[in-house]
């Protein structure tokens, strides 16, 4: 039977040229969280279902992709017509793949406590899965790279993570990226003000939605759930305030410690010390991450050079930990999306001016007994780091220039009789179209 | 509601120290694929289900794990009664995860071919899924790494395969390490001879068990299927056959260029030309491997230092692609098995020799005033390439130093008032117990 080759609907294939680019992320992202002093972690694709259920929202949970248990799954299950889809799925799955790295890692730090060094300072990345409509830069397999530390509710680590986040966009050459901060404490606060306490949920998740959808549609939205016009308009005065020092005007009548004011004020006093080289820090009112496991500073990372959503997020949690069975670990962390990354760099042509290739060649195949006098110097060059190989058949020459064109080889080497018998290599450069004879050695030398 | 934090059956969490080492042996791996000329590609961690049904065998097809369709997956199915697990899976499951990385590749390439340059060259190195029993070496999440040529028949990849496995094992300094070889037309003309071709099948499924079971039991369960006891002694002649000599001898009345001995020939031919430094090559008559895809030359890679089962393993496959629509691509591959090279690795004793920490260095955290005169230090640390961070709390320094000490640094770092009227920092190196003042500058020379 033939089958039409596809993939899922959300789905991506990665082609060398690609993965030579989302490698080159990697990368760079993996050596400066390195050098911040995380450790690497990964934790398996599928969990436990309870582990991830109730921890998104409903809507989350709704997007968490199941797998169906092994074997004769429906063995001991009445089937009957009153299943519902709900009702069944709890029977016959008992894994799902993952749907962030924050919830298994929450998972992961309490079953390993015993073997960790408190505070834990990880990093991870890997994929995840989400059951989302897919759209530009929407994927339902995306990877994510998180680096989280727990076991410490220093403020240190907010602006270390600010740090770390300038220099993750500076090693990338991503110009322009905003960090958008809040503190859940001073939404606390203000929703407090608008004496709307009851409906902290509902407002969160409206705000979240505000540039989307614009101010008057949130007030719509939370006023058709029970909240006062007289509290929209403090909201409204909120709304407008776009510095530290407004907020502190508004909120001058709660205690500074615990409105989240005093947090804000030390993370923006040290990142002014410091000198951030790709990121500005900006205070964003109206920043509210729907997640419910925040707890304290919030962020947000855009760039101004492209329109397609944030491209890292993250907070502080408190409680994390606690529904696994361990309650006093603070933890904050922040996930960089590297597929909008990547997106980013390839609209504004950020591959192109940065990625060094390793030098590489291309022996031509002159026949079987031809080829075997060559692995030995193909094997000399790999010792030295060069990427070498010779083309597989003795095809026509023009075939196998062809194909040392499309994989921009950077030399194409000749070793017949000719060459054998004077112990030389014939050299071509495919840049500049010059042939030149070499002793190993002395190519060798030239490339390193 | 507390959750007791677990993970399912066969996965597993990777700690720091653990993903430490598997990370050198994906590095070196991957940097020797790279030297080849093969470049990395990925594909989705689910495929859709015909995609991977009926091309692992019966066996394959039942530890293939699926994904239940999101949202309302009994719309439109009527529930009843007669429904089996079998029956109800087809219509509520149509992804399911990746069962190797050869068919998705096939797949891959077939889907892509427009985009790719042949013959293609690629390596991949992703996790894989089985819902096997899980033992010692065997995971249902475990990682392999692939390098796959398709779109030549030339014999020469084979040779490039077993070079490139030698230098496998030569960079992890796995010693002692067995490349056994045999080829599928050697079987065909074997159960020809045995004029027991309708069982072909069969012989290779069980003479794939010989070493589990024993020759006694090979030929139990093959005659079984019907295998006559005459058919059974010329299989016992050839079982007999250690080397490619003593195989020309059996084979001497049929087509050598057909019956794969020319192949065989070729290969030991050009491999003791080159200098093998950590493998040896080995004809083993019994090696069959059970997949349905391979047609030509199969490998088996055993170390004699731990009885674990092959640590990789691949073949030629003259018509994998065709059931996606593309059947004039030949292809070759080997797969490396990461998680059991890891278990060699770990029980020889081989990472502790062999892995370079890059230095790293603490600070004491004396306070948040303190504390912030050192980031900048610490962001020049870092740009030098050195492992640096300084401890988020101003704890106790004993509670300091353990950090240091169980995280392993190099050195400890104090900034306090004293130090910064100097301009210097103090050093202590915990290896040592040494400790000096050094400026900024001449710390990092020395570490560099």
């Amino acid at each position: 039977m033939r089958i039409k080759p596809s993939i899922p609907k959300g789905t991506r294939d990665f082609t060398p040229d690609i993965m030579f680019r989302r490698e080159f992320i990697f990368k760079n992202v993996k050596s400066i969280f390195k050098n911040y002093g995380y450790s690497q972690i990964e934790t398996p694709a599928m969990e436990n279902i309870q582990t991830l259920t109730g921890k998104y929202g409903d809507e989350g949970d709704r997007l968490i992709f199941k797998v169906l248990n092994s074997g004769d799954y429906l063995k001991d299950i009445e089937i009957d017509e009153n299943f519902s889809s709900k009702t069944l799925a709890s029977k016959i799955t008992s894994k799902a793949l993952r749907y962030d790295l924050t919830v298994p890692f929450a998972r992961f730090v309490v079953q390993n406590q015993e073997k960790l060094t408190f505070p834990f300072k990880r990093y991870q990345m890997q994929n995840v899965w989400r059951a989302d409509k897919p759209q530009k830069g929407r994927f339902r397999e995306f990877f994510q790279c998180d680096v989280d530390i727990v076991g410490s509710n220093s403020l240190l680590s907010e602006v270390e993570l600010i740090q770390l986040t300038d220099d993750v966009f500076t090693s990338l050459c991503i110009p322009n990226v905003k960090i958008f901060i809040n503190n859940r404490k001073v939404l606390v606060a203000m929703i407090d003000k608008m004496q709307s306490s009851e409906y902290f949920s509902d407002i969160v998740i409206a705000l979240d939605k505000i540039d989307k959808i614009g101010i008057d549609n949130v007030k719509k939205e939370i006023m058709s759930k029970g909240v006062t016009l007289e509290s929209c308009d403090v909201l409204n005065d909120f709304i407008k305030c776009n510095s530290i020092a407004d907020l502190e005007n508004l909120l001058s009548d709660s205690d500074s410690s615990s409105n989240g004011l005093d947090e804000l004020k030390f993370i923006f006093d040290s990142i002014s010390k410091l000198e951030l080289k790709s990121c500005e820090i900006v205070f964003n009112i109206t920043l509210a991450r729907g997640l419910d496991y925040y707890t304290g500073c919030i962020f947000e990372v855009v760039t101004k050079d492209l329109n397609i959503g944030s491209i890292a997020g993250g907070g502080r949690y408190d409680d994390l930990t606690s529904v696994f069975g361990n309650n006093q670990l603070s933890g904050l962390g922040i996930s960089f999306g590297i597929d909008r990354i990547y997106l980013v760099m390839e609209e504004l042509g950020l591959f192109d001016i940065q990625i060094d290739k390793d030098p590489s060649v291309m022996f031509i195949n002159f026949g079987n007994v031809e080829a075997l006098e060559c692995l030995p110097i193909l094997q000399e060059l790999r010792t030295s780091g060069i990427i070498s190989e010779i083309y597989p058949d003795p095809t026509k020459i023009k075939k196998q220039m062809s194909y040392a064109n499309n994989k921009s080889f950077d030399f194409v080497v000749m070793y017949g009789e000719n060459e054998r018998k004077r112990g030389l290599i014939s050299v071509k450069n495919m840049a500049t179209g010059q042939q030149e004879d070499l002793s190993v050695n002395d190519f060798i030398k030239k490339l390193n």
